[in-house]
């Protein structure tokens, strides 16, 4: 059997909603076979519920210790990413990890390091570099067509917030929701970020800001070859998930808008009506969570290297910091390195 | 004074409504002298309507007669245009008449043989090839970049009907309103049409059928050179004027969608809404009604041949009445020549 | 096992292009079981190529016989669908068959009243009425938002023709390509056409004539509510598969536009550029050829009744022969009933 | 004569190219009679040039003492702004004043202080105002339609720089170019804005950063309501100027795309070309220019307040101001009052 079609034997550590997403696309991928399923809360039930799967297990170390599996999905809590990453990785599989890859940066680089030296595959979940509108920016891009590139645009606003719950325990907004945004910054232009300025409020619910966190940011970039960027961020656009990336260059601009659900309009008396965005992520996205794990997988076969990288996961989150810090202080942020 | 700015003395015979569209463009550029206005029930207080006209008169024979005035425009009711056309080619004047050029064949004909032989110019009022979209479809096939012509599709319908009384005095749906869309057929294409066939129907109001008139019609174009058209018409579309052609050929299609007021589009809760098509003519050709004129003006200057002839004019008549024959028979039906 | 996740064990009778589609949709769905591949070439080495399937023969009988099997997908070359069809209704089994539901009238009419009388549930297959965009339309029609029916417009064109030996086999453009078109004019109106009259050339390609075929077609629709319809076809669109529809009423109009790869536009020097058109309907249509199977196999586990009849494959086959006759005579004819 | 057609007599003092727009239009409007045109360096040669105009002269003053003369245009180099307006509010004449009223802040808080004295009528020439693209967000803004703004966002981009001799005039491109968007922050959203923090640089040409200026400029706005802004400028986009406006609020979001020639678009082998947007502020903001001198003569006639006040002027200069030093600290910084 050639090295492309190779099947490839996984476990899936966390099951809760992007567990589930990723199960259902590997459950109709070929060559894939999903041996484990681990979650701390599974029971006998969840055997007609994933009828694929060999073992459910509520311990995931059962995974790491089967030599069959060949890689894990870390889909738990952000908390929880280095430690099971350090395991995994010391157990020899390569791993897919959700972002973002931790909030503890001992813990993260400490993993980061326990990869490179097992020399594992790891990649990091950032599912948007895998949409196909925002590759056919990147496309133009490497194609020249857009010559030096010079202003980025990215508008990114849910179409409502999580609970104060899921918000308590986000790590906040820049950890949460821009991580995305900065991981699309560094993708869409091929540049890294110098600095970073924040300017943010609260103005969908003031119960966000008792929490700590904003609802409603502004992020301007300042990219190391000179050119820049801004990240308008909200928690509720009531017009559904509006995801749109625009590249300016000297010899041109691409520019990626919603994706609606159909191409039909109705003309009515009072105005022409077309869809609104789609709306949330498991919709827009839908395709390219798909397309995210079989680059994984395929990374895996050792077809091609891991597309979004331990390291970007890493430089996404210093992003996450300096904005973070400059939401604070009020001043521009220069961005650590990892 | 160079031929290309010398001043233009003019007449305009009817001061309906199209006869005010063609002052008010007038009455805004320059090297155009408004000598007169005649109309039947013209009287004294038109003077300040119009105050730089010199002259405001009931009988237009004033304005043929008088040796200043180079052109006249024909606005008055269709059954009076060839006589008025007569009159004028035989003192000299210059001509731009509405559309259609008149009713009766006969008369048509003998104004048609007597601006020949008097050799005045005679401009037929199609404004629609004035359009700033429908002429870029134009250039695009001059260009070639459309190729081999294959199907024309015309989608033209009102926002609303014109009263009974004008309906009753219109020459009926095919006379009145397709008319300016068997012009469009001849223009955008550059070619002519062989037959027409007619299925219409009376969707709008039960009344325009009882004038024995329709108000909704498909026609079908087969042109001398194979290619195919289709026309669309309604009396009524609740969206405003509806007015796309698009042009399909071997390399390629070119399509004038509608214009709208702004492009300032709405996302709300509910859809994205964008501004229906500009309500009517009187809107949506506000320019192509004075680039028609600026073309009659340079015509007569002599800068240029005149764009729209009575040939045209006859032309598109003889699709109209095509049409009405087709729709009487339902069958196709070969248009005549002049 | 409740009956709406009843695993359906099926057969696919004949494996060229539409019946690869079908099993690659069917090979990623949830209880279905694909127990049989028919092809008379199949031979030894497709089991590499169907591994999920457990018997692949060359004779469908094998099949027919085998009291597991639930239902059969009809891909064969047309002329054979009425045979299978009796010989699967009369063993008893739900069946899927592929447009046009056969050639010659006597085989269709036994086939469709052995199928009524043995009680077999019957689906044809318009994949089209599965389209997202085209539903949209119904919604709208249905919510009475479009208010009376006036105007149906339909344009369908193919990207590139078919190779002239598939041309020879077609059974010409009507029955091959203009048929889907004819079943979506009864879809999406939900009315019964009365006559049709055709107007069409040969510009593609001067083989196609030769053949006795047309490529280019516009096609004149009247229906039995008094509703007006144009199809136009061509069988080469330079820019892709052009798969528009529009419906136009009293209250509104609803328009579903083509259906492109990205949302990605580029500007630059000359102009902005958009996507074109998905290439051709294994794009286009891959979610509906999905949805299409999905709803058949609902039907089968008797979730609700089948969405498009063979009485639904009749009706679109009694347009076609009215178009075909339409272009020889030159004249509108009268479609005739089932 | 009834206030609201009453004729207006002006002067208009300078005449580069923004005199000759306002001459264009003022030209083909009723009830404005052109008595002055002042102009250094006019001459016998310009009764052709302006032949309705009556008096062609060097110098202002002499239209300042005409007692007929009821308004003045400003259109000569910005420093002499504050100077002639002191001087045409003493002699009593209404004042329209291009933007920006002024470079040296003690001359215009002068001629601001004495047009208050004077009482007369004074405005700002801030034509974007009155373009109906941008008008349309704000009336849905007023409607309610929009919720509590949040988030605006200005694109705006020139097709290409000026000379180097004009950069070295104009002010830098905050007072020059972007001033126009910071009087559009205040007018689109109603609100006033606290501080402006700045990121920029130079792209296009690197004559412009010798000259001290920047051509490339990303500025976010907090307002005083808390809400965020965003604009960003480049002196050259190849794809034309570039103008849009996005408001986004808690019940939806209206934005005003950019203005292109014509609808007409071209489906070709490669993509689907659009048109680019229109060259430049002349074409663009050819109605809004028209409409804003509509707007100020109504003004003079008293039928309306003047719409853009000398205020106006000098707080969009003072949000220059502070992008300028915000610039240079590369900090945000807090916008004055008046």
């Amino acid at each position: 059997m050639s090295k492309n079609t190779e099947t490839v034997t996984i476990a899936i550590i966390g099951m809760n909603r992007i567990g589930k997403v990723h199960y259902q696309n590997l459950s109709s991928m070929v060559n894939v076979k999903i041996k484990y399923i681990c979650d701390v809360v599974a029971d006998q039930s969840w055997a007609d519920l994933y009828p694929d799967v060999e073992k459910i297990v509520t311990d995931y170390h059962e995974a790491l210790k089967d030599p069959d599996v060949q890689a894990v999905l870390i889909c738990v809590p952000t908390d929880l990413h280095p430690k099971i990453t350090m395991e995994a990785a010391q157990a020899g599989k390569d791993i897919f990890c959700e972002k973002p890859v931790g909030f503890d940066d001992d813990q993260i680089m400490q993993a980061y390091h326990t990869v490179q030296e097992t020399g594992v595959k790891f990649a990091t979940g950032f599912n948007r570099r895998f949409d196909k509108n925002f590759r056919r920016i990147v496309e133009r891009r490497e194609n020249g067509e857009l010559g030096d590139e010079q202003i980025l645009k990215i508008t990114s606003r849910d179409p409502e917030p999580p609970s104060l719950d899921y918000i308590n325990h986000s790590g906040g907004i820049f950890m949460d929701m821009t991580i995305h945004d900065f991981d699309m910054a560094r993708y869409i232009t091929g540049q890294e970020v110098d600095s970073v300025y924040v300017a943010g409020g609260v103005m969908v619910d003031p119960q966000i800001g008792k929490a700590g966190d904003l609802d409603t940011v502004l992020t301007t970039l300042v990219f190391k070859n000179g050119m820049l960027g801004s990240i308008d961020n909200s928690r509720k656009a009531v017009y559904g998930y509006d995801q749109r990336i625009e590249l300016f260059g000297s010899q041109g601009m691409a520019q990626a808008d919603n994706v609606t659900d159909t191409t039909t309009t109705y003309s009515g008396a009072q105005s022409v009506e077309s869809d609104k965005p789609m709306f949330f992520f498991l919709e827009r996205y839908l395709e390219a969570y798909r397309k995210e794990i079989e680059s994984f997988l395929d990374a895996v076969r050792g077809k091609h290297e891991v597309e979004c990288t331990f390291a970007d996961g890493i430089k996404a989150i210093r992003l996450a910091q300096a904005a973070k810090e400059s939401a604070l202080t009020k001043k521009p942020v220069k961005v650590k390195d990892i």
